[in-house]
């Protein structure tokens, strides 16, 4: 993994001491070095009590899915897996029912995945679910993993029936948990390689923390970023790789929900609003916003230097568009990177569009990774550095407090 | 379809008289009440020509994809299709491969839809498709619809082999064809009711011109929008419905595309940034950002008043999750509503967030109608406002020179 920044600023390099300090009690940065001896055991239990199990099925929301997801997601088009994961991730009814139409509940396997225990999406689900094994009189011994926080009342639930838990590791919040047991154990029963995950985001880690090529890299895109969040208020990442969509959904959340906060010092709203792109596709699209429009975004380009696949464009004439022979005999791989470096090119002419690129070796684990260690330490890079506690998401709270309210009064009805 | 809007401003209403005289030279206006009897046409002379045939694959990007796509994977969870929609639509090698192995190339027909008829991804594509076909020994008579401007290269290029060709309909850009031919020819094969499509539509235009509710809601939100558009240079689109999903991207593209532009008058930049979400998965990710982040984003809710399908949440008390027993016997349908509700209420207490309501009865052709020229002409009436013209999109231009001499070079070496 390469990055390349297109603008320049003086690091604030004070803020390393702040991160420094942090690691003792934020559990993300400790991760990468975590003891995974549990999840060989997890999949020896696994494997023992359970029989032909072929769809792993989530129920989860937000920080519970969105990185499990990216990773499987981004993984399943280049490596053959014996399993299928399915995500249980919305109310919406629809949704609920057409996933389920997808999987064999007979051979299907569920992970109840919730930090606190207690969200509402997920046990709706869940309770959603357990009725329908019971109408199918699908045995359920061994047929749920439950994820949580240690202590909460979900841990204390799972002790009903003989199932799996696994709690996830101290400290760690929702949207930094992707490393954690919460993605590791799905990840773990299918052909994914976790060490080498962990091995990718080691070496992001190491560069940072051991002086090396990350930190005076990242400790200046913080800088800039942070610096200029009033005037450039949109932060889009755009990757030239559909297998990496999902990892812009994982990106919106990561930085949206750690950076929009109210100041520590100053309980003034700040905020950065991520932006997920996908290349060719939004040349078509969002591009001739940031070409033309307000100058309120910054842009991260992320290409692939070699997809693991590759086809070529055939020697074709076509009667009519010969002007299009221009393409002929071009790897699709060469297409979408030299489109890409087309956009950066046109983009930089401008002047005044700050912009970045991230270059990935190839799709795997190893690459992926780094690339969520690189955007997890970014984030707590430039939360430090815009005064706000990037860990909590206080704001949200209410309209919990709201539901909450409206579903009393509906059993007053 | 109903709209509420929470914000208020004294409408500027001459923008009317702007768009009644727009109406001659830009096409998608007439779209509505378009005579569709070549849709009739088209459709017995595929059947005739045709056989077997049971995945219609779209090869188009941007504006000649988004909107089918949204309309068929919005109707494809509520109605069940004899045929399968699939897109090639990126020039990611890996897409390409992962979406063709899911065709039986026998069973499939193509559209090649472009209007210009030489866009680069699309003819790359459709190579790589003619010489898959030849190595396969499919016949390709009658394989491929070509959807292009009269007069393109791509039209004549049509005539070297039986085929069909539709031409899109005059004046109207990719952004706002999903209601000419490059949306309806596919949708006539499958079975969506094209004329309901074009009803909703057409409801939304009479209300309009005719001075019915949408001319006062549309004038004031179009007026807000375009005044505040330096404060509140955000836009999203927070959509409580899974199968909305890809109307945020047919969003996103007709709104960013639109109104990202140098202003006429006096050539400056000027935009609004669209961002879509998907309830409630984002009150588990970008809500925090709304609710404490910077005062930069109006919101718009989508609400589906009556799901099509509906399933409740079982009379299960947990053990150590009694409290939630509270959703106990609710309907999902109802749950997803009550969540939008609680998070509405939630951001209309802070009083500096620009919030609006949109409620459809529920998912079908009609409001589907609705809600596309609802945005199409509130994309219209904020770039008439705003000073820019909607219709164009000059800035992406000189990314696409840069490839051809891109290309060029490498011929050279």
């Amino acid at each position: 993994m390469t990055n390349r920044l297109f603008f320049d600023v003086n690091a604030h390099e004070s803020v390393y001491e702040l991160i420094i300090k942090e690691q003792e009690s934020v559990g993300y940065y400790h991760l990468p070095t975590q003891d995974i001896s549990y999840l060989s055991t997890y999949k020896e239990d696994f494997e023992k009590h359970t029989k032909e199990i072929k769809h792993l099925v989530v129920i989860g929301i937000g920080g519970s899915s969105l990185g499990l997801k990216a990773i499987y997601r981004t993984l399943k088009n280049v490596k053959k897996f014996s399993r299928k994961i399915h995500f249980l991730e919305s109310t919406d009814p629809i949704a609920i029912d057409s996933e389920l139409e997808k999987i064999d509940l007979q051979k299907a396997h569920f992970f109840v995945i919730s930090k606190s225990g207690t969200t509402i999406e997920t046990i709706a689900i869940y309770k959603y679910v357990l009725n329908l094994l019971q109408e199918k009189q699908i045995e359920d011994a061994y047929r749920f993993t439950y994820v949580t926080d240690a202590g909460s009342a979900l841990e204390q639930h799972a002790t009903t029936k003989p199932s799996f838990c696994l709690h996830v590791h101290k400290n760690v919040g929702g949207r930094f948990s992707v490393l954690s047991s919460v993605g590791l154990a799905p990840l773990s029963l299918i052909e994914v390689d976790v060490k080498a995950l962990l091995q990718g985001a080691s070496e992001i880690k190491n560069s940072f923390f051991e002086a090396g090529y990350m930190r005076d890299i990242l400790l200046k895109k913080a800088t800039y970023y942070a610096k200029n969040s009033f005037a450039y208020n949109i932060n889009a990442l755009f990757v030239y790789s559909e297998s990496f969509k999902y990892f812009c959904e994982w990106y919106v959340q990561l930085w949206g929900e750690s950076l929009g906060k109210k100041q520590l010092h100053s309980s003034f709203n700040v905020g950065l609003t991520p932006v997920g792109l996908i290349g060719p596709k939004d040349q078509h699209s969002f591009l001739q916003l940031i070409v033309e429009g307000l100058r309120d975004k910054s842009v991260t380009f992320l290409k692939i230097d070699s997809f693991n696949k590759d086809i070529d464009i055939p020697a074709i004439s076509l009667k009519s568009l010969e002007k299009l022979d221009s393409i002929n005999e071009l790897s699709f791989n060469s297409l979408i990177n030299l489109q890409a470096d087309a956009v950066i090119e046109s983009l930089l002419k401008k002047g005044d569009i700050p912009i970045d690129t991230i270059v990935l070796e190839q799709i795997d684990e190893k690459n992926i990774g780094k690339f969520i260690f690189y955007y997890e330490l970014l984030t707590s890079l430039v939360a430090k550095l815009m005064g706000v506690d990037a860990y909590g998401q206080p704001g949200v709270e209410e309209s919990k407090e709201i539901l909450k309210e409206k579903l009393k009064d509906r059993r007053l009805l």
